[in-house]
């Protein structure tokens, strides 16, 4: 349950703007990497203190921060105070149970997302926060754990290749939503195999483990929507906020996003039509089972119910019975019976029943 | 039903504005209770009378009139009369039917919201209205009853922590909000928890208590929705209305209410969504039940019924039966029987029944 | 279905604008009476000729002109000549299967409401079509038959009570939607104490009764929601229409009418999602029943049937049978009886069937 | 199926604008009708040949010319070549397959509307395709067959009656839709009354025609819903449209068609709602008879399979058997057995199964 | 799986605008074809190598250059140079995953839409994407495999018949729409054709096969979907676009493919309502069968198992049995059997159970 809804009521009672770790905490100690780079330059080292980070602030270069590990909310408060950020923000950042959302302050753009993980262990989708702060020169990033989503783009920006030196702050801050949008479509995948394979099983042999591989994947369904939906809305904003951190050229790679996250949208919509409609195809296959049950039961029981009975009635002890005298009594209760029997079978035959 | 439904028929046929109490009485008589404070002030009373609320009503400094009990309609009419309301408004305090709404009269902006809190005994959540009247130097609050979720920002105002003596009285009237917006979350959790122990039970043994308690759930849902979504469009129009009344430094902070109760509602959905799904699996679960029930009587009927047969054969008193004088006839009948019942459950393991 | 759907058939291939009566005579004889009234002055009386009508058209006073019973169509066509009335509106007044509806003619504005009551001997809501021509110092109502809903509003002007004599037409038309809108707070509470009823009946005793009544309090939704739906969009046309036949004063009052209808539907779109459970309910609960049914129907024939056979085998005739001879054969023979028995009671009790 | 999708692969691979008659052939042979009037004037005639129509393309007067039949695709060419018409609107006429559609091509208007009719014989709501073009001073409709819903409005102009003869082309052009529009009304009543026999069948005796019954409403609704729901849409641009096509004083009539329009789609939306709640009554009934089924099956076996047993017994053949010696060992066991028979008996009452 | 879902997977990590072929290799080698015309020239030919189209880019001529397969990347990025094309746009090209889109890059509208056509072998719908981009005097055609539905543009080309040679390049792109969304018309004809041959199969004889059929029509009613309603968006949009490249007197024609995209849509849409409502009946008519089969057991059981137990009783080998010696007894007995028989025949009877 954690997964869909997060401890939220530590905060209750306290100001507005306090940050309090709301979540797992996932690694052992925060660790901020700081990227610095330009055109022709390129500069990259691990901060001990957070107080590292503030000479990038004003430097014309365009400077990435990443913080690895939110729990730690002195860092977190330091940060804040370095770069004057909004004590909301804040209080936004350390608090996992945020929905992807954006936020304008006017100097700078918060933006809140959900990376995604299938965890085969557990088979299950798993979530973490990650804050992006854009401002003119530089973007912080906030993750809960270390990743390794965000390292191509680290690549990228060493070896120069691509478009990603040349271009500003809020192209690394695209950069890094793509990377997080494009590692989604693995988690369809996997779920699209899972999918497959659930409904192979449910043509076959749908067992109750069946039916319990599908409610699983619905709530699968349901918390990547809860994840994914927002972030639409995320993009939209972004494309068509007025804002001087983001360039026109950036916009056309900002639409490019948009159109992925539809994607992503879409499969899940679909994924859940066709979820729904296995329920279904479950429901129908049992009720067809149990038929198919009843009527063995049926078959055997009207054929030999009626039977049992007229051997009853010849074993019944009256004095007097005539039949039982007769020489062919037997052979004719027999062939009496063997009659009824090829009836009733002629009558299921018709029926439909065999 | 009364948490659905108010009776509000007892209004019926009277002029408009007339303010007649609906809902239950929550506590024996009405307290009023006065904050004043400036970033370097503050005083606290209780009032006995209406009337010493008035001299608070033009003062610079912020004051908090908070009345608990709303069933005194002649306290409220008062009030009404000493700070110039409009009747309507007065109306609905007292009726405690509403839907949380806003509403902008000019001089002051009235609000009325659900505070929530769970009921451990009656396993139910239970809502009390609030409503708050915003005016440019003080908020007048009214709830059913005295309750404590406010209590967290008497204390911030009595220690000055805190922004909160430096902002006008639309920082008290969001501070307000975001107390019960926030108290929601309590509610979800408890809810959350409620609805994974349901689910615990669904996937381990589930009875008709499962069901009943599926039941609840989904009406809680029921109820909470009705009493958070419009909330929603509250705080979304306080955001965008332009009133004189709210600072611009304060509209960030509704931006925050606005975000959680966004998270409300769609954790209020995604509840809803699983819950949805837990009864599917519910009604596949008795099917499967049914059919191993079935199963099983089909199974012990299939082979036992022929068998009976057979003996009812034997059993018949017929002069001449010859099987009945051989000498291995009773056992040549066993070893029938014997064979009859392994090729049924040969049969059965076949189709996959056992 | 006549409550559904009007025989408008009648109406087929006549020219538009020709009044005809659909739906039933409620009254036997229409009656017109006339209110005219002004801060000071009040008059009542009842027209025999629709030409009494006449001269209050235009008098500064207000003038309330009450129509009951619409089945004579020719009085409601010399109201339109006399008042210089569009005959599209005519037609519409006069045909009970409108939908509720507003019509600003610029002199005047027209609007078809749905008065509701709820028929204790048929178990159902019944539907009144009410029709208001509003223009700028008189207001003209039509009604199917005489009603009570209206009566307080009369006794307020005869009084002179509350704020009506001293506001224009406008507030006299407000008043008669509220006194309409009010009235279906009733027709939901006694819906809602059905529903509450069935509720419980559902819990401790499911019959096809039961889903009778939930079929019927489903169709009373349906037709309900039929009725109040598009009266939503018609206050709020009312609201934001700029007719210089409302004024401001009264802009806040139709905003309080609009926010009962609001509650209304609220309310219905509450009660149809709790049918809507409680029908899956009543499905989970025969399914329930019939495991109930089913296990005990097993238990029964899986303990027995082996038992019976066992008797059947000793029932047989075969000359040797070396059991039959044995002292102990008939204990023996019990014995075993009672022991697959226990071992079957013992297999249901692991299985929790028992 | 021809009814719900029309054979469209005719046209593929041909070029846009190539009329090609799509769906039934309905009559033999096309009938071309002139009527040409102005408020003091009238004229009818039977065209012979397309041309006759070309000298009152210009005539002041309002001319309608009416085309029963559009299988014969030269004749729709040649009138589009005398009108100037588009050859993509001379395509869209001969296809069958349109949905209700409004465009406005500057000097005309075109409408396609779906004229229905209830086929008594087989049961089902039939459709046929009615294309209007609305110009300055004349109307061209085509008809798939000769129908009367439009000749009251022939008599309305021959008689001069009412409004029609002192208005223009666009008055025409309504009093068509109007006619089309009025005669759902009929279809609707139809359907009404066949879902409250339907409805009736459920309460008393639900059987798989019942079930068939409420399939073939459902695939007439779902009919209905496709061939209607378009047209609001349509007349709604018509009332927006700004051209000069189409007189203000026409436009409040065209108001009225847009109500009509919205009361048959709001019925047939009160229908579907209707009907699937009665899907779900006869599923629940259909399952409570399965209920009654089994108890009665369960009754009789519970009762009986136990005394079979003990019948049994003592139907055993044991040489050492004591009861059986016993003077009153029949009647004790008698007597045995109708107690057991008695106390299932209480069971079942106290189960509430009897 | 794959047709839902494309193994986006392989670009994971690669920096944007990086063209990566995702899909199925459909055949050997790409081929490009190039047709140039003007109104009086017409000139077609394959090129060898991507150069030869590049002296076409500024002819004033109209060019249309197609592209069959888009595996080999190195041509479209060729492509790509030579025309100037944004490299995001190259990566959809040769991403076969993508959703119907249209972009305007301002020189050029870049257009993704999906062709479909029904796989008689595998009984479903598949998909292949067609991209192209419109610029003022060439549009380039993107397809993974040759088809034949551009074939009847080539020969309206080659031929000069119609309007295709007077018009622009924006007419051409319009024809390639054309072509694509009447061949869906075919689809939905095939798919049209199964459902009601699916729903005969649902009324005289429903089996698990007829089940199965459902759930491939639901599956590929959802791809349909997917595919299509995506169009819709986009040539609205296309239609809206205020864009040099597109004549206004092509806009009619866009208006009409907006039209029949509106009609695939819709026509999906009722298929899907119409699965929907087939799923019930199926439901419906297992439960019914069931209970027919019940039943027969049922009555089965309830008239032979009372005669069984009798038949027992007079089994019994009780000493002191008075009727076994009476000389009507086994007459008598038998009566009472019969009696008992007849009785329940005619309870069974009453309950309309026969």
């Amino acid at each position: 349950m954690l997964k869909f809804i997060k401890k939220s009521s530590k905060k209750v009672g306290l100001p507005p703007g306090t940050p309090i770790h709301i979540g797992e905490r996932k690694i052992e100690k925060a660790r901020i990497t700081i990227i610095d780079y330009a055109e022709a330059q390129f500069q990259e080292c691990e901060a001990k203190k957070v107080e590292e980070c503030f000479p990038f602030k004003d430097k014309p270069t365009v400077t990435w921060i990443n913080i690895d590990g939110i729990h730690q909310v002195e860092i977190i408060e330091k940060i804040g105070k370095l770069f004057d950020l909004h004590p909301l923000l804040l209080e936004d950042i350390v608090n996992t149970g945020q929905r992807p959302k954006m936020e304008d302050f006017g100097d700078y753009i918060f933006i809140v997302l959900k990376m995604l993980h299938y965890d085969e262990k557990d088979k299950e989708v798993k979530a973490e926060q990650v804050s992006l702060i854009l401002a003119s020169n530089f973007v912080i990033s906030f993750q809960e754990s270390e990743g390794d989503v965000f390292n191509p783009i680290r690549e990228r920006i060493k070896s120069g290749k691509g478009r990603i030196r040349k271009m500003g702050a809020d192209y690394l801050a695209y950069s890094l939503m793509d990377a997080i949008v494009d590692s989604y479509f693995i988690i369809l995948e996997k779920l699209g195999e899972e999918i497959e394979d659930t409904e192979g099983e449910l043509v076959t042999n749908p067992t109750s483990e069946t039916l319990q591989a599908l409610h699983n994947l619905k709530r699968e369904m349901i918390f990547l929507r809860k994840s994914v939906w927002p972030l639409r809305e995320v993009v939209s904003v972004l494309e068509r906020v007025e804002s001087a951190l983001i360039n026109k050229t950036t916009l056309i790679y900002l639409r490019d996003v948009y159109d992925h996250t539809i994607r992503v949208i879409d499969t899940i919509e679909t994924f859940r039509d066709m979820l729904s409609g296995m329920l279904d195809i479950y429901l129908s296959s049992i009720s067809n089972r149990m038929n198919a049950v009843m009527k063995v039961l049926t078959i055997i029981a009207t054929i030999f119910i009626p039977l049992t009975f007229i051997a009853g009635i010849y074993g019944m002890n009256f004095k007097f019975m005539p039949e039982l005298e007769w020489h062919w009594g037997y052979p004719a209760a027999l062939l009496v019976m063997v009659i009824i029997g090829v009836l009733m079978l002629i009558y299921f035959k018709r029926s439909e029943w065999l």
